[in-house]
């Protein structure tokens, strides 16, 4: 049967040549990059190589590139490293609403420890307002992190515009790009930006591999310590392999941006042209021309998120949801609740995130598969059922819980970082 | 030209079985198991029976095992996490001298944070006296760590004493076990640790992936935050083909660990009992018979380790020293160092870590060349030439630097973790 994968933000089919180029260190070239010896410095030419190649992709130099094992880990390291080092100058960071959990927590953690975080609202598409920062921005701010775009609704920021205010008060700038980086262009300098966060999975690469770009000069302290790699940044052995691929992934990237990127976006287009034109009652998510070429995001009217997913899945068309929940109450991302989206209409949203695997045949699938699910879904919907019986919308019930958990909300975590 | 790796902490040679069942997780399935789709099932599934793999190795339930990137982090979520979980509890801290440098790092930087660290010495063999470490527990304690056994030197604490000793005064328990799981018993029931740290480049499995066990109701705080992977111990998207790689390591270091042990013990004693047959003037460092089944570590007087380490590679044979410099300083490992040994003993020290995959044609190798090896180097040596004149030792010089630095320590970081 076939499988039509868009659940591409959480997880990447491995591009053949980025395995290809893995294969050897994964097998035979298993020297650490720490040795003195031969096969020592034949791991840190690999693992040199690999840290151009990532530089290359973001216009980086190679010694502003620190491997990390996951994006999570690189945001982690972004805000309570740079928030650790600069405490002298003050204790205050800005993010935003929608920023990645890890970000979130990372800021939280910080607040708990005496930092204070200020959260900068979005608009109903999901942009921040650089009124807004101007506003937030204290003499007592260290750090300003801003994603570069959002993996759920596809929202890109004005990175550059948020970093150059935030320059102006001479206070750093991270983004979180790992929903860019290798989709889009992240041009550091075109950017501005003195701390970005990427991910070898988003791009085709490998899990276990990411990065944190720290521009030159910028201090910070180390969270996994110990040894001396990534010029002290992050201690333990080097993952080879997995940074090899990462290199590699970006190298591919680089390459073949633009006409990956024609091709998704003619995809992408496609299903947020033609699904609203059969089915009635949906809403696209998220900012309708400042979006990843790869996003599609629908709220679908009268039905649930996880109902749309589960009966797709049962077609083998995989997709995500933000309204998805794994407890009982009706949890919501804390994304799609920033947008201040009618609750009735938020709880039906599905996440579509395409790949350079998908095609034509993919997109037709889910448009011949996706109303007929949503007819059966909305024919159990006693939403729906007012609405056909009166013509208007029910209220929100009271046993629905439009807060947001991170500690249950899978649509949070479902994403690779 | 035939190649003899002995430098088998830095990085072990993939076990092909374990690569055979990454295989599919790399190249096929990419779910996530954080995925709500049937993809995301399968991920989870895989995910599942890794940390089962990992459990029934050190005898514990698979919910205690909390999967990280690298040994390094593990001892830093190990170290951190209990530290600030417990600190209403208390500030205080036990080490031992001669810990990994990730232990000795996160112990450096919470003693900034406001903690008081105890640094336990060690004997000439590198053991830690059970008595030191009842007049160091305080009320105040909230951790102990002491590692397993020492990678460079070989030695094997007595942690099941040191553990219960810790437990009567109803502190808890952390051990290092990087260098000995997989490679001989490490049951948590029977060492009686409440935490321990481990990783899959030590037992012929892939870099990315170790754990670190935490005994059922131990709180920690998590330290790369974000998602609710690992029972919200640690955060990011699950590196499965790693894990699985891991697992698998785990579960064939299970079956075959006392064959794999025999074989290496005898490797190693071949290599203990011959090379101060071949070569005078040598001195086995570490405890004699409380040893790590592949550790050999002589020192080697009147020359240094790095001229060995050098000349031995250009042999093809591949070792470490822990008294190998990268700086022009002379540096002496922190565990060398901790022994007392004679400064210019300790300076001629060499690491041979053997594996499974080694032979007694190995060993062979090493007993021919490595005398002449240290005829060259000693016809060099103006200390020998002393000696020879003499047959009085000369004292260390005033340029000979034995402070320890772990940021130039090659000795240090090559190891995997």
């Amino acid at each position: 049967m076939r499988s039509v994968f868009l659940d591409n933000h959480s997880g990447r089919r491995l591009d053949e040549r980025v395995y290809e180029s893995m294969r050897p260190f994964l097998k035979d070239h298993y020297g650490n990059a720490q040795s003195m010896h031969s096969l020592g410095a034949q791991a840190k030419d690999a693992l040199e190589k690999a840290r151009g190649q990532v530089a290359g992709l973001i216009k980086a130099r190679p010694e502003e590139i620190c491997f990390t094992s996951c994006g999570s880990e690189a945001n982690n390291l972004a805000l309570k490293g740079i928030v650790q080092a600069q405490a002298d100058k003050g204790k205050h960071l800005i993010i935003s609403e929608i920023e990645h959990v890890s970000v979130l927590s990372a800021a939280r953690r910080l607040e708990r420890t005496g930092f204070e975080v200020t959260t900068l609202p979005v608009d109903r598409y999901g942009l921040v307002d650089p009124d807004a920062l101007i506003k937030a921005l204290r003499p007592d701010t260290v750090l300003v992190s801003v994603q570069h775009a959002n993996p759920e609704i596809g929202t890109i920021q004005e990175i550059a515009a948020l970093a150059r205010i935030t320059h102006d008060r001479g206070k750093l700038f991270h983004t979180d790009a790992v929903s860019t980086c290798g989709i889009i262009e992240t041009d550091t300098i075109q950017l501005g930006v003195d701390l970005l966060s990427l991910s070898g999975a988003q791009m085709y690469g490998p899990r276990g591999a990411a990065a944190l770009y720290v521009k030159k000069g910028v201090r910070l302290v180390p969270q996994i310590e110990g040894g001396i790699q990534e010029n002290n940044r992050r201690a333990g052995t080097e993952n080879i392999p997995a940074y090899v691929g990462l290199g590699r992934a970006a190298e591919i990237a680089f390459g073949e941006m633009s006409a990956n990127r024609e091709r998704v976006v003619r995809l992408r287009d496609r299903l947020i042209g033609e699904l609203p034109r059969r089915i009635e009652h949906v809403y696209l998510n998220g900012h309708p021309v400042r979006r990843l070429p790869d996003n599609v995001n629908f709220s679908v009217e009268f039905i649930e998120g996880e109902g749309m997913l589960l009966f797709l899945d049962g077609q083998n068309i995989h997709v995500t949801s933000g309204s998805a929940c794994t407890s009982k109450n009706l949890k919501m991302s804390h994304v799609l609740a920033a947008l201040k989206l009618d609750a009735a209409v938020a709880q039906g949203s599905v996440t579509m995130t395409l790949s350079k695997y998908n095609t034509d045949e993919d997109v037709d699938l889910v448009l011949a598969e996706f109303p007929g699910i949503v007819k059966k879904l909305r024919d159990l919907s006693p939403l729906y059922a007012y609405f056909l019986k009166t013509g208007k919308r029910q209220e929100a019930g009271p046993g629905t819980d439009y807060e947001h958990d991170h500690g249950h909300d899978a649509g949070d975590n479902a994403g690779e970082s």
